[in-house]
């Protein structure tokens, strides 16, 4: 259980975009990587705040009022618990996502509602 | 409050050793950016779980039984509730920590206690 883990390898073992993959658990936390490109849809969770911390790439996240935060690697962002946001990646973008366990990514579910619970 | 933070900006910000600082809030959680060198004292956390994500250099996290877990640049580690553990980084490391509000750092007060909630 004395578990290292390689953000980078890890990444390497999947391709699916908007997808997550639980690397690691943290009390009910989870750490997921997501491979991002394109656009998502506009989503909101209303229990929970949303940690993305960017691996590789770069991703916008749009907000309301038409505000949007631009992330590169090495920069994070919190979206707040309840607030309207669409990830968009131009180019594929692999974000390290912190959040409660059994969070649905798309906030209400629908066609590109993930799996929970995918480890790699 | 739509605030993008960039890591490496945030860890050119301060220079003192086991004196994590607080960066970013998701629920009742903290990522603290923490700069470590030498040894650090043997603790453990009874109540929660400590994600370490390595930033810059290399950081060793002794276990019981000597056992120990090595970890370098885009690595990170959880230890578990309640396991005694003791990080040692024999050059200096820059650790992103993950872990809830109010966790005292050496598990104990002691002398090496840091203050909790300083942001930078």
């Amino acid at each position: 259980m004395n578990q290292v883990i390689n953000l980078k390898h890890k990444a390497s073992l999947f391709t699916d975009h908007w997808s997550p993959k639980v690397i690691a658990e943290l009390n009910d936390y989870q750490f997921k990587l997501a491979k991002l490109k394109g656009e998502f849809d506009w989503h909101k969770h209303d229990d929970t705040d949303e940690a993305f911390l960017i691996q590789s790439g770069e991703l916008i996240i749009e907000l309301p009022d038409n505000e949007s935060v631009h992330l590169a690697e090495g920069e994070m962002f919190v979206v707040p618990k309840g607030l309207m946001h669409k990830p968009v990646a131009k180019e594929e973008c692999t974000a390290l996502i912190i959040e409660p366990k059994g969070v649905i990514n798309t906030g209400e579910k629908n066609e590109r509602t993930a799996e929970n619970d995918v480890w790699i």
